[in-house]
């Protein structure tokens, strides 16, 4: 059996990370999803608990059909020690997917596989572009899976974003 | 929809665990399972890393086909903060089942309804007895599911224990 | 009885603060004041110690005879267990004062009642226009309690400000 | 003028403290209560909440008309930066009174000068022998100043107690 | 080139270290010191600071005229990340000299060589030891290197702990 | 015996810090280096772990024939206790070294002696600059002495470098 590691922030969840679990899938036996940055939450660039974040992907990938395991990763602010505080949150796992510089050099040091997943229409599918969306009453639902929007009516996600959003005393 | 939150150690997760699982699922439509502790491992009392509770636990209730959120929590230290470090950490429930005085306090204090689940051969259904056993060299895989102990045996985890159970300078 | 709630940083005390606590002063019968970010000192944002905060508006309030909490609150860097945290600090309150976002969005949150301050000539009276005038030689005193001008020349604060505020390597 | 200091754990504030601090009182002109180990609370040794043993001293001392800083003090868990500690979250003072060996070793080495101060009826006026008398129902009241009588009751204190001081799985 | 690796947490440095630190010397170009529970002093198992085991053995070593890299490695209270703090806190090195239990399990799973150097005279050559020996004023200074009595002389390390280690309120 | 006690971040170790070091080196009879922010690595300002850091200035120490002792410093993030902090991880020290106008202004406050050393060609002395010059593929190697630069070599760090510095997802 094959596991991959994908990790992300998810904020929010949105439809570029959805094709790209999609595409994972088809490689690996099991996906493990770490949701980075955990204990952060109720900020501009970082708005949902990691709680809420749990919440919106097993609502995605539920009908997905496959076997995740979704886990919390608090950030451990040093880079040296990151990859082995990773692997002792994680059921082990053979291959990373990631884009993000940081996390590709540290997993390669480690002398792990790392792998460059394709990314699906980056202008749209970003979490700052959405957020954004969120403050200025455009339309996001499009951008993220229907089970995810579900999420963020119940929690009042759009009005909490609005609100720690605004200028201190205004 | 009646989500109920079920916390433990699980080092390692058995029978016990498992029976009062299989109680709670017939009360709730969703079980969050709060593996407390979650930043211990490589001790007499608390050998196995999060990941590896992950994946022993994982193992043990696909089998039951339910849907059931595993969520590590590392300690914060701090009681008077706990449950909302908790809920922080996972998807809302109405729920709490612990016989531990301490959570029971802590989720009373705030107002969250708590059942006490019934226990289970309380004599052997139990991490410090399934421990011993495993450093004394007794029979300890008949008293957690059998994907536990496949987990323990792919991990050397009986090796560990006694390796880190030893007499220091022995 | 009712108690209220108030939180700053308090870099320095000055008349802003002094107004409002003077306004509630007249809504509750106690009032919590909490020093937020206390941990933090001897920066340019944050040049005063949680002691030499305290002091400040120990001297200030002295004279209103009115009770006051004054309470000292390390940030936890975690939004989602503040209030908790919060709570934990304090005796129990009521009410909470604030024109922050963030903390109004918080305490919302938790169902608590929060009510907007007035606020009091915010063009001067603000920490940071204050520190400004204090490193560049301008006139502060006017703009802060008397007791708070006599602590500040006691720890010679003006004079720590303004080495802070150099240049690395100047 | 001259300020003492003077810390405790509190857990609750007796008559013990009580005198001691009258005794003081005489002896200097403003006394800085520091609350140490603020941050625990709902375990046998310590049930208190920070701000809960905030509300019981300042009860207590609120009649003797005098002025009283009362400061929480979370641990640092380095003794080698602990006086630092303690002098950045509070108003300079001169003096120091302990009888609590590591304290007085601290402040001694830090060139501060230490009194010990009497101790009143050591064998009942103590923290570890009234929560005793909570836990088993015995007669606590007398003990306490009437004011941390009052705060116990409204927080349900002895009730909290009792139910964390339960064996576990009880 | 071919370094080595020990780490003890030398409260104080004696003549068993040293002992064993003459023989590791003959297998090695270079070897590296970690001092642990860095962070720990003022305490009756730990009474002296890092910086003052630093000294101890600088001035036992410097006249072995070898080359020692001497590092002190705070508790990172995460067993599964302690192998790659350590690395982030060392020069690159070959082999592990331990006989601690949880040392050689932690470092023997990172895949490393790890050996166990003999022990001399554990009876006599043993913190816990000379301690006691510090604390009961029996004679302790034939057990360390003269460079280390000094030491210990010059930071007065004999009183501070025997006034730790009385009970409190004596 | 007089020591000195210079600190910097040493990301890398170069020319200007060697010549300061030579410097104080005929003021002093030994030199304590303190490696600031320690726990930082694998960053765009922050490449180096402290290991690696240490391996470089050993090297380049090591020819001068002189006694340094170089210890790893963590940050603590609350600069009231930082001078504590300082003290308690090193052996002690009588004088300061730095152009650092908040550690000029700690150890000042803490009633110790302050010297400015001088400064070298600081436009190309700079760890600023020669980041930027790995990064842009200039030549370095000149700013830093050879040993330096071997161990920069051996870890592959201008690779490193580079990758972190790569804009996300390029």
């Amino acid at each position: 059996m094959r596991r991959g590691f994908y990790i992300g922030r998810f904020q929010p969840y949105h439809m570029g990370h959805h094709l790209v679990l999609e595409q994972i899938s088809r490689e690996v036996d099991e996906i493990i999803v770490g949701i980075g940055t955990a204990q952060i939450s109720h900020t501009v660039t970082d708005p949902f608990t990691a709680g809420e974040r749990i919440a919106m992907i097993y609502g995605a990938l539920r009908e997905l059909g496959r076997w995740f395991y979704i886990i919390p990763l608090p950030d451990i602010n040093r880079n040296a020690v990151w990859v082995s505080h990773v692997k002792s949150m994680t059921p082990p796992f053979e291959v990373v997917y990631s884009n993000n510089p940081l996390v590709v050099e540290l997993f390669t040091e480690a002398g792990m596989e790392v792998r460059r997943p394709p990314m699906y229409r980056r202008e749209v599918y970003s979490g700052t572009v959405i957020r954004r969306l969120m403050i200025e009453g455009g339309d996001w639902r499009h951008l993220v899976p229907d089970a995810v929007a579900k999420v963020i009516e119940e929690i009042k996600g759009v009005e909490r974003l609005r609100n720690i959003s605004k200028k201190d005393f205004a």
